[in-house]
């Protein structure tokens, strides 16, 4: 029986600050992730899409999250993204991740070749369990079909879950399609299910979700959290509306530049806003509005 | 004046064959290449999409190109894919092809995020040849949005050759789409275009392109050079049809798989059949009805 739910409630994807010559910034990543704890998240997702981590290579990512360890974080905090597409890329994240006792692993499909077949993502996972060969492994398999476009289908995680049921233990749906996590929630209880934005939270918890692991947590968390711990009050929808709102505003901008803009804003800490290629900053003129319509509103970061 | 042309004719994307273990077998790889010079293979290509190159890490494609030069392979013929979704995976790839004397490179966009800027996609190639910064270097792009996704549009072409005409000089277009060769071919006279199939060598040849880059080669390459050599022949549209004909015998299947299946066959070397996850092998089927429908045929590997 499958009691231990290594991570519930809200997760933050964590941006990835880069220096000005692009090499990731340890100190500010460190900090920010020291701070999002204190706002009450409750796992770091780190290298997931909106931490750009499919622009860092390997090394970068071992090396960041050697530093987070190092820097306090306790490791069972820690959901690293791990899912490359290659093989041996893939299998050595997870290995590091897993010696270095994290929480559990996000895994993107092997996302360049097009189409593939169930069998063969089948394949690639469950070589990369049987390789890494550590009973300590859990894996939340990452689901975002519109970046990836490679994506798990439900028979796919049914194979996965049953050949592999105290390994293969979540998922992450960033589908954006509720039909999906629903569906996801409906086929396999006790499966450990997050949707990828803020606004299924309390549609998932009703339907028998963990939380969330939503982009904004990086700049809302706390309101985000608030929901999380208040979602059988009277207050939940109202509280749901809210944190809607404010995505809403954010996501009108390509989000990770969004994001990293209100980071540099709020903070005061220009350093912020740096993306790596192939992502550009936000233009003067998005990021001056975007600002303003932060402006009017409270939420954590503006606190 | 740009009068070097460091690649014409019929290159391979090479085929990259495994050890039972998965690991990429170095002896099968550095024969199968000086076979394929054997035939008249101009360049050899390798880590491209059909090299199963996006399933290797950055360490393993390093480990097999200083093999192929230890083997015996001249590195000016070599055409390595360096383009990963990470900046700093592409700039290491590069900078180790260029160091070792390789005749160019062929570069993948970094194809994770999406959607994605031609302002982005600029900057990730400006930084990678302003990282290198090596005059040898020579940049193919390689262009393939059936699978990537991500590609290069004929403005970003153009803002490339104009930044960088020394070093952008050429592309793969893979499109599988006649119209954007065409296109390509009449807007940039002197870039040095190479579609991705020998189903389009002619049409190119006639159009001002510099021959092929065809998956096919791998198992076919003595008669589509043959088709190079002659095109100017009134032999030249029949040669066309009969390896028009034999690709279409192969794409029947999944490329990449199939052309393993081949090589095992025709070389009593089941061990070429091996393919990484997430690809999947042919069924037994599939590759009884390919071998069957090619013993009929006459074709290098068959000789």
């Amino acid at each position: 029986m499958k009691t231990v739910k290594p991570f519930a409630g809200v997760l933050a994807p964590v941006l990835t600050p880069f220096k000005k010559d692009l090499a990731p910034d340890r100190e500010r990543f460190v900090a920010h992730c020291l701070w999002l704890l204190e706002q009450g998240i409750a796992g770091l997702a780190v290298f997931g899409t909106t931490s750009e981590a499919n622009s860092l290579s390997a090394e970068e990512r071992m090396d960041l999250l050697d530093a987070l360890i190092a820097g306090g974080i306790r490791p069972e905090l820690l959901m690293p993204g791990t899912g490359c597409c290659a093989l041996t890329d893939t299998m050595r994240l997870t290995a590091h991740a897993v010696r270095n006792g994290c929480g559990g692993v996000l895994m993107l499909p092997p996302f360049y070749y097009k189409p593939v077949s169930d069998d063969g993502l089948f394949a690639h996972v469950a070589e990369v369990i049987e390789r890494v060969g550590d009973t300590r492994l859990r894996i939340y398999l990452y689901h975002i079909p519109p970046v990836a476009v490679v994506g798990y289908s439900l028979d796919l995680m049914e194979r996965l879950i049953k050949e592999y049921p105290s390994v293969v233990i979540g998922l992450k749906d960033s589908s954006g399609n509720w039909k999906n996590t629903e569906a996801i929630l409906k086929r396999f209880p006790g499966f450990d299910v997050f949707p990828g934005s803020e606004v299924f939270l309390l549609s998932a918890l009703r339907a028998g979700g963990m939380g969330c692991i939503t982009a904004t947590a990086n700049v809302n968390g706390m309101a985000v959290r608030d929901l999380y711990d208040r979602w059988r009050t009277p207050e939940a929808d109202r509280l749901q509306d809210e944190i809607t709102k404010l995505r809403k505003i954010i996501e009108a901008y390509p989000m990770i530049p969004a994001l990293k803009q209100i980071l540099a804003h709020f903070r005061n800490d220009p350093a912020w806003a740096a993306v790596r290629p192939p992502l550009v900053r936000l233009t003067r003129t998005d990021a001056q509005a975007l600002i303003a319509a932060l402006e009017q509103k409270k939420f954590a970061l503006a606190a």
